[in-house]
């Protein structure tokens, strides 16, 4: 199919198809391949014309063109409210003169006199019009914009016009009649990944293949590989976009609660909460390592008497996990803060957090999530008002009765956890949950054990689709037994000195939690890889771009 | 001066004043030593009576004591709101019971029969009164809160009453008449330094020595070895808070200007911008450094259409700068943007940033800034409405008008910095203002030149009281262009190149800006040390606590 057979408004479509009901088929598609063949010879023609013009020539050549770099190094600062935002378009501009700024999204010539173009800019786009008229727009105007490439930088300025259809292939509802065009910044013409290739479902593919069309699919290696390309797809746009609206959220719920943002060191000494999987690094001369958490600053902050802190910041893991919920760098909201007598009140803070920011995004991100549901399909995430707490025995009850064989005191493994999370759907309704009072042997040795059993302990997973987003607990703010769990978690006690001692000088009794940023997106929005929702992932074979 | 020798409440010393009036000075002292004499007699006597005062022969031994481990465990979960904030405690509470829980600042005995404790939670503080009483509080309960050490953390329960006459010791102006206490958590008896030391003026230390005494000065060094209890000094919170809203401002300005939030990756390959100052690390076997700032991958999401994005977190430094103001980890706030045709579009966002994140600090920070002012002396920042801003080659005409002699086309080191700080606020009255157009030579590769004159860039620095506290810039967004500026500077191209190929794909016109919170707080609050601004500072020489 070229460009020029179709005309990108559906209402000469609909005409030809109105048409065609009068002739039977196969007259219909004798005159098809007449008019098709008429039309190559004319296009042929038409191109050698039209290569044979000359900007030159053109007494309109002021009107179109590539732009020159000097002009793009602050030589005149003009005021940003020339360029009207393509989101902005609306019918109420009619018959407007407008500036716009955007990507070529698409380039469709009708014949040499017509060219229509798909303007892009932050997810909305407009279809604007390159018409051969007398004084207004040459033919060599036409050929320029023809000769763009997809994904090139440009500024229109035209008529706003209403097309008495709907526009289906652009999110305004309005057209440009374009009077001039300059390239601010051209794409490379073929372009390692296209944004329609990146931008299609699973669904459109098989659907495609069903009908015997072979459509690209790009994969996820592809798609990072090239993430500055990959980034423009609707979906992604509004990936990243629900990431921040979730860190926005975190910190505006923790701070109308009194908590203070702090940041904390991620280069630290010794060997952070131990185990193998740390980045080590030399350090002027001294060992170091990067912080695993901001586990042990986060509580000796606590310690300095700011009461309730958060942090939003880097976390690092070497590990060697190769999951679709790993990555080796990845951003973690943390919390800490004084509790008076229970555990709960930590979970209090989760319930009420979450609940709110799941509220947020469902009410706030609506378009954000009809783009990633476009290409991505899935159900919204089911929650209750208040958050169902199960005790981690209730938990594995649950499993037994399903017939799930498992330890008591083990840790839950992924398919467990998965398992679980249907059991709870099916039984609670909900998506979303507190597991707590873990056994003790599972958690990290500054975790609290129960005050009625030491084989348990005052902590807390949370589970979003039957995946865990968060872990918490209460600490322990005594320091001989800190020390003394320390050492019975096989952690040489001299790494965490300064943090142990931290607790000599008065210590409340404190709990918190963390939560992964790229989980909560992925889950949130039933997406399957965590690298979807990192906007640079890195795992163990990825450290670029 | 023993403790017992004064009561806390200033009427008592006042009646004492009063009372000598009447006699000799000569006589006075006279009689002020013989009733000390006998005060230490029966201070004497007092002592080993108490001390065989034993809790088990006290009938109300319930009402004091040491909290057990197992009760700290999440045993019962109480109410929170059974507490009453130390900082909500004002005479409309008069008579009513309430429970308390926070720090002992002090404790002060007057004879045995007594002891009054000042109670700190989150900066304010309590004077409550433990007075023996039949019934209701034991001769051994006083002992037992005499016993208590500094900065335990304690549950005190009483009965709020107001004295008829200010309380100069705490902030808040009502005292408890304590009925119970429970220790927490044990301090220390000894601490490795003193809350009141390390919050002492340096204008109060040289007061007392000119009046004969030594008071202790904690050094810079010092405090940050023991942070934990460093951080507890009023300026300490204060600086804190400070900090926590100069990054709320930051985000809820750009979020409300349709920033987005982004987090880019710390740990990447090749070299970062280049330069030796990099962090290097074996990442699964590939080598990787540290980001020197999230300078390319900020851009690499302007090229995947983000529009204006800006992140917060970490930047790592691995210079050997040994000043007051150079940090090896610090926390960057990051701005990158498209632009339509100036950089002056990035200077206008900086202004209207920080002019109102100055406003609402001085609005909102009112005791913070007073704590910090009480501890380290400092002038209210002088800004203007609209920033003022300066063209490099007038701030050097400026420094030479002066008769500094300096390098037209040099960076401005430290010195001249602050001389044309100086001069600034003496000609326009700000200390805050923008320089741009600096010479491309002292500018990393990636900074735009002027269109008029290669010498230059669009470029600028912000200034805060003579130091500089923002670097920004319009930036290259031609990939040829780029790589030549890159190889210019001595960058190996190749280890760049994705960050370079993100231009080939159609690149908008942007600009953006670094600043080091630690800075932004240690300036407008004109402190003297960057480490007094970070959290747990990372200097060539500290890597812990």
């Amino acid at each position: 199919m070229s460009a020029s057979s179709e005309t990108p408004i559906d209402e000469t479509l609909s005409a030809g198809d109105e048409a065609s009901k009068a002739v039977s088929k196969k007259a219909a598609k004798k005159e098809a391949a007449k008019l098709e063949k008429l039309r190559r010879r004319q296009e042929a023609a038409a191109e050698a014309a039209i290569s044979s013009l000359n900007v030159e020539d053109d007494p309109l050549s002021a009107n179109y063109g590539d732009v020159p770099l000097s002009d793009l190094q602050s030589k005149e600062a003009k005021d940003v409210a020339n360029w009207t935002q393509v989101g902005s378009l609306t019918g109420e501009l009619k018959d407007k003169y407008v500036i716009l700024r955007g990507r070529i999204q698409t380039i469709r010539a009708v014949a040499k006199k017509m060219a229509f173009l798909v303007v892009r800019e932050k997810g909305f786009t407009v279809q604007c019009v390159v018409s051969e008229q007398p004084e207004l727009v040459s033919r060599q105007m036409v050929k320029y914009v023809v000769g763009l490439s997809r994904e090139s930088i440009v500024d229109v300025e035209g008529v706003v016009s209403v097309p008495n259809v709907a526009i289906k292939g652009a999110t305004q509802q309005v057209e440009i009649q374009v009077r001039k065009v300059y390239c601010i910044s051209k794409a490379m013409p073929s372009l390692p990944i296209n944004i329609e290739d990146a931008a299609r479902s699973e669904a459109e593919i098989e659907k495609a293949l069903q009908a015997g069309e072979q459509l690209v699919r790009v994969n996820q290696d592809t798609r990072l590989n090239y993430r500055v390309l990959d980034m423009r797809t609707p979906a992604n746009q509004g990936i990243f976009r629900i990431q921040c609206q979730v860190g926005t959220i975190f910190r505006q719920f923790l701070l109308s609660e009194g908590f203070v943002e702090i940041h904390t060191p991620k280069l630290i000494g010794g060997s952070s909460e131990g185990g193998a999987s740390v980045f080590r690094l030399d350090y002027k001369g001294q060992p170091a390592c990067l912080a695993q958490s901001p586990q042990l600053h986060k509580q000796m902050s606590i310690c300095g008497d700011f009461g309730r802190v958060f942090e939003i910041g880097p976390v690092f893991r070497a590990e060697d996990s190769f999951t679709h919920r790993h990555l080796c760098e990845f951003t973690g909201l943390d919390v800490e803060m004084e509790i008076k007598t229970h555990y709960y009140e930590v979970m209090d803070i989760v319930d009420r957090l979450f609940v709110s920011m799941f509220d947020s995004m469902n009410q706030n991100c609506k378009k954000e999530l009809e783009a990633i549901d476009k290409q991505y399909p899935f159900e919204p995430l089911k929650y209750l008002r208040n958050t169902l707490r199960l005790t981690f025995e209730e938990g594995i009850q649950m499993l037994k009765d399903a017939g799930v064989e498992i330890d008591p005191l083990g840790d839950l493994n992924t398919e467990a956890e998965r398992k679980l999370g249907r059991l709870v759907l099916e039984k609670y309704g909900t998506e979303f949950y507190i597991l707590h009072r873990y056994p003790l042997s599972v958690r990290p040795f500054y975790t609290m054990p129960c005050h009625d059993n030491p084989t348990y302990s005052n902590s807390f997973d949370v589970f979003i689709r039957g995946e865990e987003i968060i872990s918490g607990a209460q600490r322990v703010h005594v320091p001989e037994f800190l020390a003394e769990r320390a050492q019975a978690c096989g952690i040489d006690v001299k790494t965490i000195e300064t943090y142990i001692d931290s607790f000599r000088y008065g210590a409340p009794p404190h709990g918190g939690f963390g939560v992964g940023l790229e989980r909560v997106v992925m889950l949130f929005c039933g997406l399957n890889n965590i690298r979807k929702t990192s906007l640079f992932p890195r795992d163990p074979q990825r450290i670029a771009p």
